[in-house]
């Protein structure tokens, strides 16, 4: 019988093994249950992604928050079962992405599933790269540097979280627009080598070293033209300390403030706004869905090129890996995108 | 002998009588003094504003600071007294505004001073308008919200310090620029009654209430689309809170933090600038200077015509008067645009 991972209680804080999330057998699914204009799917891959976090939390968000007997919400790399009647758009065998939760198979509105980027053979590309840089996190990173960094040549442009899924994207893509100087921050040595070594960043800093904030200041001779955030707190601070003018901050995510309970914003450098004009912008990768394939496409190609590298840690195990998963990103345990694999795609289909 | 206002000492918090400033004499100019394009000014009027509080701040900003033993900077409406040898553009009994700094008289660069917009008899202007209205307050006000506010029709607009020089007319030009509802926050009950009664605003809210967050609360049932913020601190917080899906955030000043060595930014709903998708954009009217002539213009229409009405506290007393203007306004005791009256333009010209 498949398995789905349901909320059984709102965590106030961390995550907390077998309090927040039930696994739990569901029936398998037949046929001839699914309504019309909907088809049947089963998980490749599941996203692991900080926001997953935000969507715990009962209160007034951008999305509704997952109620509780729900299946834990996820963006999927999944392949079609079985289609109804009425369903155009796929066939049995299909690749597609969609918000299928973290379940083994389940059954959607065809209007709810897309047909996946196609992975040519030879492109270096990989089905789980479709929830990574060609996917939600990769998008993220791209339309936040396109919209609201707009970084320039010349700019100096620092990312925070940098090894993570977005963030190393993000750093990339500064240095494709032509940034003068592109700091990544992140946590621990091996994690800034990396930065610096295999994705060509200027500078990589550790947010954990005792003298981080004199070497941050060391390395922004110029300021601080584009930040784009994934943490908050402290780091934004920092950052706003150090802001040039007409400074644009592109603010992601929060990951150091998603599980406290009560949320720390900018602190006593937040003047700097007004002194030095800049502009704080929060976005959410939803809201420019319709270019996403235009997007997705250029960062493939860069991909193919060699012009972007990613980076992943995919967990194996399947569904009872995912709330693992979940916590690695938390701990800061990750390198780049974090991706469950349920099955690959060589694997058999599931049993009907 | 005339008198200037000079800094002293730099003050951690509050401005303090008699240590951070001093009033002292200097020789009257002679006419045989001035260099090459250089103007000799008497004040008429000072601007007193809550950014001068930051000029005596020694950190890195839009401006320098005042320096140690500098008189003290103030824009005024000035009367040009006599013009050296290449000066062009003015003579003697012009009315000019110029940086002249809290002095009774001065000499400028003719390029720092500019003529002032010509107050016709009949309009209903006054010469201390070119201060206020018409000046730095009434153009913060003006930039603030075409450049960032961008007041659509059907919006919510809130603005803090909503009695103050700026507050005031940004609340009245996003009702003229077709808002649903405009709330003004204000510190007590006379200040919020002159915002509905006399100001037309749809809403006014006293913040010292005890049920200031509740009634704010009901008075938002549509969320806040902009928000222009003359005061930080907590109230920014609270429109983060209260925040519409792409609200834009007028940063404009910080009053309630000018005098706190600790700033304090927006706490613990600062993550709703992402889920909401914020945009929060400081500025400084000097960056629009190009465009002042036409704002300036606009603004004087609309006053003249009764669409704007602009409030103002007139201290008078001369340039003795000026230090405690200042402490007015970060007491919260003034309403609209304060300005210092040294002499009005009736008055005899000073003797050289």
């Amino acid at each position: 019988m498949p398995l789905q991972l349901v909320l059984a209680k709102r965590p106030t804080g961390n995550i907390i093994p077998g309090e927040t999330f039930n696994l739990v057998n569901i029936p398998t699914p037949s046929v001839k249950d699914i309504p019309d204009r909907h088809v049947l799917v089963e998980a490749l891959y599941f996203s692991v992604d900080p926001a997953m976090r935000g969507w715990l939390d009962d209160r007034r968000s951008y999305i509704p928050p997952v109620k509780i007997g729900e299946v834990m919400r996820s963006l999927t790399v999944s392949r079609v079962l079985a289609v109804a009647s009425g369903v155009t758009k796929f066939q049995p065998g299909d690749i597609v992405t969609c918000m299928l939760g973290i379940q083994e198979v389940g059954i959607l509105p065809e209007s709810q599933v897309d047909k996946a980027f196609p992975i040519a053979p030879g492109s270096g590309l990989k089905l789980s790269d479709l929830l990574g840089v060609l996917g939600i996190t990769g998008l993220t990173a791209y339309f936040g540097m396109e919209k609201i960094g707009k970084v320039k040549p010349g700019d100096t442009v620092v990312v925070s979280a940098a090894a993570g899924a977005t963030g190393s994207v993000a750093a990339q893509l500064a240095k494709l627009a032509g940034a003068k100087r592109v700091i990544g921050i992140a946590g621990g040595k091996e994690k800034c080598r990396l930065l610096k070594e295999e994705l060509g960043l200027d500078e990589a800093l550790d947010y954990k070293a005792n003298d981080f904030r004199q070497k941050f200041k060391e390395a922004t001779p110029d300021y601080v033209d584009v930040f784009f955030d994934n943490v908050g707190g402290e780091i934004l601070d920092l950052m706003l300390s150090r802001a040039n003018a007409f400074a644009r901050f592109v603010i992601c995510g929060g990951i150091s403030q998603y599980n406290n309970s009560t949320h720390q914003g900018p602190g006593k450098y937040f003047f700097n706004v007004i002194t030095q004009r800049v502009r704080m912008e929060g976005f959410i990768v939803m809201d420019y869905m319709k270019e996403w394939p235009e997007a997705t496409a250029k960062l493939a190609k860069w991909v193919s090129e060699g012009k972007l590298k990613r980076k992943e840690t995919l967990v194996k195990g399947g569904i009872k890996a995912a709330e693992g998963a979940l916590q690695l990103l938390f701990e800061g345990k990750n390198v780049g995108k974090v991706v469950v694999e349920v099955k690959g795609p060589e694997d058999p289909v599931a049993k009907l």
